[in-house]
């Protein structure tokens, strides 16, 4: 599968008091890198269907290595590759470059084909065909 | 009636790379002590009913005033006030010293009484008289 | 002066149980827009000068009015209006509006000109005619 | 060498629109975990020393599995166990249980010593010997 990529700038509020972009944030810009990848396949991380049923991609997993810092106002651009898809489970790489093509991090998010029970159970399911496709599109 | 204090530790990931706790988690710790205010008057700021319905006090303002830096590792005591409680909504002022007792910040957060309407919508309502009476002890 | 406008899309990270973003994220998105805003003018948050003296501007007082909720995947515009240059101080107003074009919040911050002592003083400074020039281009 | 156990609530800024814990909360959970670790210790994660040189322990990864959700207002315990002390680098696990003793999520973080050459050059160095000592107590 080719993979995507996508850019998003390191903020003022990303960085920590070391001067670089704090480790925690490395998986919210996966994350916003993950739904970016789920929305030009039409999918998402969490929606409700036509009939009101909550479905989503909770996480069951989550690592990252880290090899050079991001710093204020660099502009990373991430490569998503989607590395696995089991029978309920999707798993994704993500390489994490600077402006000026180093590579920074490197991780991998593991998530799970749920639905939600209200108020708030969480049950795993095998993913449907038709979001399998999109997912291998 | 009188104040609530509470505390908190500033956390690294709660500085930025000026060395002092990013603005925007004063409204983090703000929340945190509203909470626990809530809390030790049975209340809080999300919840379901026996019958299923989700009430809360989403926030319609809030602002700060900072005088002097947190740092890392610092323990804030927050004072709680509560100001004012109107028809719909409450409103509570917040002051936060460090281990020395210097002031560093105040601010205030107005919040609504709402219900949740499945999926997604909010609708405000009139602060019932449980709740009211909850709110001053 | 006219104003400026930037656009930053929710992500699911920045919501929270009730199913909104979380009000903290506001400033974190003013933030944002006020350094991309500065950028624009050749101007930072927190820089060093060539003679390694690091300067910035800090925040004193931030503020929101939440008027609708911003959902996961809206498509925010923020309209940045710098509102007041003082003699150290520069004050900004922010306006929210989603991807239909509805009105979701309002605010404020105002920032004072530092510069910072090492290890760890900060100092309050006339804005230099260069960088107030650069802020009212 | 004795399990170290430290407790934090979550609150509601912690939490998502699935109704859980947003899953890089856990890795901000496990810092201040690993920070009061080491606050036991006489240690911390940036520290300046008598000379003005800034040492710290950043980290080079980060990695958490995900068994059942932390919820808000969930107090979670968090166990540390110093797993390596190498010559350069330290590895902490961390196990969540929240407050009726169910195992929520698991989770490793690999720090290396490192001191900042100003303005922001970072370089690892062997941990000092009563460094070392200080972690093994």
């Amino acid at each position: 599968m080719t993979p995507f990529t996508t850019t998003r700038r390191v903020e003022f509020g990303d960085t920590d008091m070391a001067g670089i972009m704090h480790f925690s944030n490395f998986f919210r810009f996966m994350e916003s890198a993950e739904t970016e990848f789920l929305r030009t396949r039409g999918l998402s991380v969490s929606w409700y269907t036509a009939e009101g049923v909550k479905l989503g991609f909770p996480r069951v997993s989550a690592a990252c290595d880290f090899q050079k810092p991001a710093r204020f106002e660099d502009l990373l651009t991430i490569r998503v590759t989607l590395e696995k898809i089991g029978e309920k489970s999707v798993s994704y790489r993500f390489e994490f470059t600077n402006q000026r093509g180093e590579p920074l991090a490197a991780g991998r998010i593991t998530a799970v084909f749920c639905r939600t029970i209200p108020p708030n159970q969480i049950e795993s399911l095998p993913i449907p065909a038709d979001i399998r496709a999109k997912l291998e599109s």
